[in-house]
Order: C-alpha cells, then structure tokens, then sequence
C-alpha cells in the first residue's frame, strides 16, 4: 500500500504479545472462540514467562504468561491487568534500527540487541517515547 | 508455520489501531523515529475519529485520534490513556465468524457487522471474553 516498502526500516509485523494470567485457559478460549490453534510452546527463564504461539498470516500471536514475579511481563501484568503487551517490528538490521532510532532522540532499553525465541534479535523502546505502545524491533529469519 | 492455514478462520492480521490523543505529533514521531510514513488520512464521524494509516508488510498500522469526547475511542482514552486500542483480524466471511464466536458464547458488541474504512466490514468482540484484549474480526478486499 506504501510507495516506498523497499526503504522502509520496518519490513513486516513480526509479532504482538498479549499477556494473560492462565497460558492453558487462554489457549483454550482462543481455540474454542476464534480456532486459534497455538503450535509452538516456548519458556524463556531470562524474561520469566511461559509462552504458545502462531502465526496469523505472516504475523506471530504470542501469549505471554508470566511465571517469574520479579520479571517484566509480571510487573506488567500487575500495573496494567491482562492484553496488551508489545508489538515487535522487523527490520532488515537491527544495529542499523538501534543507530537510527538514537540519531532520533529514543534511547532503547537494552544497549544491545538480546536474543529472544529463535534467531530473535530484539531491541526494545521504550514506551514513554512512542504514545503509550512498547515497541520492539527484531532482526530474524523467520518468513512468518 | 501451521499445518492447516486454509481450515483457520483467521487468515491475516488486517488492522492493529492504536489511540494517539494528538495525531499530527505521532505521526511526526512515528516517522521521525521508525521512518514510518502514513500514507493514508480518514475521519470516520460515527466513531468520532480522525486516523492515519500504513501498511506494514501486510498489516495496516493505524493511528487514531479522538475528536468526539462521547465516542467509544475518546472514552478508551479517558479511561487508559495512549497506547493500544485494538487488533482485527481478517476472516473470509464475517457472518460465518459471527455465527462462530456467537456459538462458543461470545456476544459481539455490534450484532451485525458495521462499515468501517474502505469495503471493511466489521465485527467487535468485547475485550471482556477475551483476555483484556478488543479482538475485531473483519472481511475485507484488501490485500495489505
């Protein structure tokens, strides 16, 4: 629909993360009510949260449940309640997004690009600068 | 990544809005920062709304600002604040789908599909049901 996807930094809508607090009832409603069928089950220690997701299109549907009270997602959770979580842009490079988005004045949360699930390499902004959303841009091979 | 795309209801990830409460600043920063550029403006008056839109990959982003204090969007704000408003997902027959979550005990909030932008018509589910999350199902031309 853009004149220009060539030169655009972001390339696809490569995930949304929904946060709730039952992963199994979750998978469960979605099947039953939207025929939501989660494929691949994921558990990341480091961001203390269990995971299902799948692909919708070229996009990943990511439920998140948190199992680790210190960790982000679960003081997520606690301010903010079950839904939204984030939304993971994918970018050609993601040094060359991280050099862009400081030149612009945003200092994204971690120095360095982290692994995430798969090839994942994800840099995250923070949501005071881009009106209320947490924006990630991750680099990886996935097609969707 | 599933076995069975042509059997899923949902077949692409259409729209994903996000509430701004001044449209001319974010999509400044959007593009400042992300290089984004909206390439398209609507007002939809009955929802009380003025948006901007692009397509990333092949989702629409969308930006959207209220301008009616009594409208559903200007109320979402009032209550949340910026950031994520809802994501809609596109099904090849929006009665069918409707017919299908109505069977599985959700009851939409529009009981038939409304117009929204372009030839999309459109299906709410209450973010109630869902996880904290405003799901709308939506059947569409467009290709993204």
């Amino acid at each position: 629909m853009t004149d220009d996807k060539s030169t655009q930094m972001l390339t696809r809508l490569h995930h949304v993360n929904f946060l709730v607090k039952d992963l199994e009832q979750a998978v469960a409603r979605y099947q039953d009510i939207l025929g939501v069928v989660f494929t691949q089950r994921d558990e990341l220690p480091d961001r203390g949260v269990k995971i299902a997701r799948t692909c919708v299109g070229e996009t990943w549907i990511v439920l998140v449940q948190p199992v680790d009270s210190q960790g982000v997602a679960a003081k997520h959770l606690e301010r903010h309640g079950e839904g939204f979580f984030l939304i993971s842009y994918q970018v050609e490079d993601v040094f060359a997004a991280a050099t862009q988005v400081t030149a612009a004045g945003v200092v994204p949360v971690n120095s360095q690009p982290r692994q995430g699930l798969d090839d994942w390499q994800v840099l995250d902004l923070p949501a005071d600068d881009l009106f209320g959303v947490s924006i990630q841009l991750v680099q990886s091979t996935d097609q969707g």
